[in-house]
């Protein structure tokens, strides 16, 4: 079994050690929770002065070519690319995780319509996150053409939830939950062989855990970046399309940025060949021009070196969990099998609302979901293995001397 | 005639003249492009350095609530509510003008489905900015339910479009081209009488003339907040229903801000009561927080006042390239009604492009639309009577001494 004195040696000669180096983190800080915002690298304060000082206060509208926004969404994309397995000029940095599902929601289906228009079900998992469900149903409700949801429980009852009725499967690689990681190359593999589309939402996976769009025939995937990517709260998202499919159809958000002329002012849509036409309207600048310094962050490791690592953290949180909170009510949900973990370790505990606002005021960072969940996000770009081992003791104490079920813990606020 | 010391002088007594202090404008720039990219307020730098330092370095996760984060769409919305005329808790700042337009155009097509099915047009100007015709195209094409445009080419001709087969009016109030202000009142009161909706694309009147949305009896409305309200390089938009129609369709991009229990995680969607349910999904906070130091810097005044001085801009505008330039090929495409005039001036000029270049690199920035036309914006919170009569005198010059004729100001760029 490893001792805090191991951990301490063991952080001392991490190789990616220096990578927390270019990240901003409150002293007395375990942060646990880059899994839902990741942390601030160091860049972004000088790059949004750069950006608002003098990008915008004295380019001003000239910054639009001068300085490159009007790129931006290409050229993240580009750097964000290499970290998913998708290639040059294959995606953009734009809009919301929401607003991007719909695009690719509405073009996979359309895709469906053409080849066979009986396909009419979105089958997904229940537990998926709830705004991708949302989506679904908001498009659906829309279009009254008999399009219906059919949720999984359990990932192993997805295989027989696909068959010849199924339009797209659409799954989060890594679940926001449970931290199960779907094998993304099986079941896009199923799906094609019933028929089906996939999409891919990468939240909870990209910068977390290698990702190989290509590798595994997938056709449609969206992300954010503001998870393990570090772009900065809600900091625009991605999307990607498999070049194959990409021409097929419109995708219905055909605003100005997505015109095969943007500025022909031209009275007819035309959508711009390539990726460029899953853009819609104008970007937020400031918070997207940031999503480069959440990226630059990964620019001196790998995602393999990086999986290592995040496998090393998280097997060490459960053994330690287990070790020092054994004896009370806490139940890992988070998969042992490493091939199905992603970067992110959970336990329900019967009143874990409370427990993780005991941790939260011991300056132990992970955060809450309904119902009973307990999460743990392990960043391993900055977290050390010393700060898992000292949340596995502070996570004890609290539950050995009872000091959650203090009432300011047990009072619910809003939880994000 | 008035001349350069008269400007001066009235400049020296102008009540709003103070306002200009609170924007950061390089020295040697006369800035007539704010009716693109509004001007940075000089708050903007210390305020980004404050969400990304203190907010999302300090307060990392947890300034989802302590920093308000969350309720910025619905803060800044009532901060923005009196400029249009809207009411507490009736808009939220979120999300793109392309993205928002597509959600009130499918919620205005649910309500008249539900009154009247017969009714598929959707009537707008030719000459409206291109992505509010676009967005329109990419709806009728995914819904394929007979859904189609009326462009209509000047706008008298209007009232006569509009009849018992149209669904929705979707007008933007100042034309981006012309400066063209139409009547929201009377096509409002137009539109109800056949039976149709309306749609008001606020882009170029919020901030730069009085707009009354109640008052009008306006059912729909979206607009942008980086032009005249000098939120930032692409700052999210924001969006306004009536609230009689407001609960009566989901809008279709159903995220999980738009849920009445954000964080309920249920699966099942549920639409917020009142303008909650047009937010979709994570908003980009530091772009989005920006939008206050513009909003700010409206504090000192009202749009009765700033439209007083924007109409002595533009008409002085309008007077001095008359005065000045009338030897030259110019044609004003802006009227010279006041009720029909916003706050920016267009000019045809055959080889318009080269013109505004060589302007630019005299100091005055407007800019170009196509085709030909030379567009001057006058932002009264910022702009004075001297650089309106300064800016006069060096389209002036460069149309006398032919400097436009370079090869370097007739070579095309991308322009914004």
């Amino acid at each position: 079994m490893m001792t805090r004195e191991d951990c301490l040696a063991l952080d001392a000669c991490d190789p990616l050690a220096e990578l927390r180096e270019a990240f901003s983190l409150p002293e007395e800080v375990i942060y646990l929770d880059g899994n839902s915002l990741g942390a601030r690298p160091k860049a972004a304060v000088e790059r949004a002065r750069q950006v608002l000082a003098e990008e915008w206060g004295e380019g001003l509208i000239g910054s639009w070519n001068s300085a490159g926004w009007r790129g931006l969404p290409e050229r993240l994309g580009n750097q964000l690319a290499r970290l998913i397995g998708a290639g040059e000029d294959e995606v953009v940095v734009t809009d919301t995780t929401s607003i991007n599902l719909f695009k690719v929601l509405v073009a996979a289906l359309r895709v469906q319509a053409d080849r066979d228009p009986s396909r009419k079900v979105i089958v997904t998992e229940a537990s998926n996150f709830p705004t991708d469900i949302y989506m679904v149903e908001g498009l659906a409700d829309m279009l009254q053409q008999g399009y219906s949801l059919r949720l999984v429980d359990r990932p192993e009852d997805l295989p027989a939830a696909i068959g010849s009725d199924t339009a797209v499967v659409m799954i989060t690689q890594v679940n926001y939950k449970t931290g199960y990681l779907h094998d993304m190359a099986a079941l896009t593999a199923l799906a094609h062989e019933c028929g089906a589309l996939t999409i891919w939402d990468l939240c909870h996976s990209v910068g977390a855990v290698p990702v190989d769009l290509k590798g595994a025939g997938a056709d449609y995937a969206i992300g954010c970046t503001y998870k393990y990517l570090n772009g900065g709260p809600g900091s625009p998202a991605f999307v990607w399309v498999a070049p194959a499919l990409r021409e097929l159809v419109w995708q219905p958000l055909s605003g100005w940025w997505g015109h095969a002329r943007q500025f022909g002012m031209e009275p007819r849509y035309e959508p711009a060949p390539g990726i460029g036409r899953y853009l819609c309207g104008t970007q937020p600048i400031t918070s997207l021009a940031l999503v480069e310094c959440g990226l630059d962050t990964f620019a001196k490791t790998d995602m393999q070196a990086l999986r290592e690592k995040s496998l090393a953290l998280t097997d060490l949180f459960i053994a330690r969990v287990k070790a020092r909170c054994g004896a009370h009510p806490l139940t890992l949900v988070t998969p042992l099998e490493h091939a199905r973990r992603g970067s992110h370790v959970s336990f329900e505990h019967p009143e874990g609302y409370a427990v993780i606002q005991a941790l939260i005021e011991r300056g132990v960072i992970g955060d809450y979901r309904e119902p009973r969940i307990m999460r743990f996000g392990f960043t391993p770009l900055y977290t050390r293995l010393t700060d898992v081992w000292d949340a596995a003791e502070i996570l004890g104490d609290i539950l050995d001397s009872g000091a959650w079920r203090e009432e300011r813990f047990m009072t619910r606020k809003q939880v994000t």
